[in-house]
């Protein structure tokens, strides 16, 4: 069984704070179905990229906001001017994700400010994860979120753009179907789908940015891995390579 | 808490079988922590849309795969050639999905044969509703699933393809951040994520086809509801329509 829930009570972080610090005595009040507390081995620890933007320092003026998103484009993929005048920009940024506005964005900042997203999200989940497995003994997996439109379906779901500790691709390549035939171009995106599974309890409107999953114990390892990183496709495989 | 597991014991199905009568029986074993047994109100059922096509007899010989693959195509989005010389199309099926080989697919099906997606998953979703409400006495949400690749993400994820009860999208505009800054923007596209979360249990090698999210009862609905094919973005607000 899957369970996840996110712990109430994770105050608002500002430059320079701790995650794991911060974070820590709320996930430490978690309480689980077999009447445990807390983290355990194997959970998966889901994490709101802007709280971890906030605590870095990547909060800019809403008045730098065009700069911010042109400093953060790779390549412009699509874009669309709005009845307003104004133009909505599809790009993809340094982290090679493809966004909205670069994933600068406005919401659950304070007034008149936008945050960018973490400088190296993967880093962060790496730090994030020693800090929490110095404070409860267990090695969990991190992931960190961000929430991102889909090409072609309406609605924006949560995706993981940072990640230690968790296999974010599910390889079962080599296993085999209900018919005994062999599974030959399956592989899960794990991590975003644990990501998407978290959002469902952590909302944006309830201050809920941290979520944990149990009962995933397999996809987390005992080595940060290559991070969400890997989850970018690369260029060359890249069948959707319209901009320039 | 959300909870989500996937119950053993769900026997292949063919032509003709009634989905709900034959789920029915392993559904109603599932265990839950509180001690509650089978389905409850505001549980979501989450089946696998191959066990679908299945019972409705969407089942085709592989080497008419190609031409149902042309019949299933509405309009090609992006094509490559393999290095074997076989081609590989991204394409719009008639329900609107864009997905490789128009969701045509081999996995978990008898050798020789391959399977068409369900002719009207919305229409399959409130029928295997309305048999589980009669069998359980309380009205799940049901979605119907596919798994599906995602331009510039590496990996495959389960989403939403049929669904009847299930607010498949969540608005949070008019709600307001922990700023109390008004949400002009987020819809989230809560069907994807549940679909997700029930991939996370369900698995592909593993023969559990169906999976129960309890916990999201704000998300099922006493109504029918729009379905799946709400989840399908409109041509005119397509930001990426190059294909004819």
């Amino acid at each position: 069984m899957l369970l996840v829930q996110a712990p109430p009570g994770i105050p608002v972080l500002t430059r320079g704070d701790d995650v794991a610090a911060v974070i820590a005595p709320a996930l430490a009040t978690l309480a689980w179905p077999d009447g445990s507390v807390g983290l355990g081995a194997g959970d998966v620890v889901v994490i709101s990229s802007k709280i971890v933007s906030k605590a870095e320092g990547r909060m800019i003026a809403a008045r730098d906001r065009e700069d911010a998103i042109s400093s953060q484009t790779v390549r412009e993929v699509a874009r669309r001017e709005r009845p307003d005048g104004s133009v909505l920009r599809i790009v993809e940024n340094p982290l090679g994700l493809v966004m909205a506005a670069a994933g600068v964005d406005a919401s659950n900042t304070p007034p008149g400010t936008v945050l960018l997203l973490p400088e190296d999200p993967d880093g962060s989940a790496r730090r994030i994860r020693r800090g929490l497995a110095a404070r409860f003994g267990v090695r969990p997996g991190v992931l960190l979120t961000d929430t991102s439109g889909r090409p072609w379906r309406e609605g924006v779901a949560d995706i993981a753009i940072g990640a230690a500790g968790v296999a974010v691709l599910e390889d079962l390549r080599g296993g085999v179907d209900s018919y005994g035939t062999r599974l030959t171009a399956t592989v899960m995106a794990s991590a975003d789908e644990l990501a998407a599974a978290a959002e469902l309890v952590k909302g944006k409107a309830a201050g809920l940015p941290v979520a944990v999953v149990r009962g995933a114990a397999r996809l987390v390892t005992d080595d940060d891995g290559p991070g969400a990183r890997s989850l970018v496709r690369p260029p060359e495989e890249d069948m959707f390579r319209h901009g320039t």
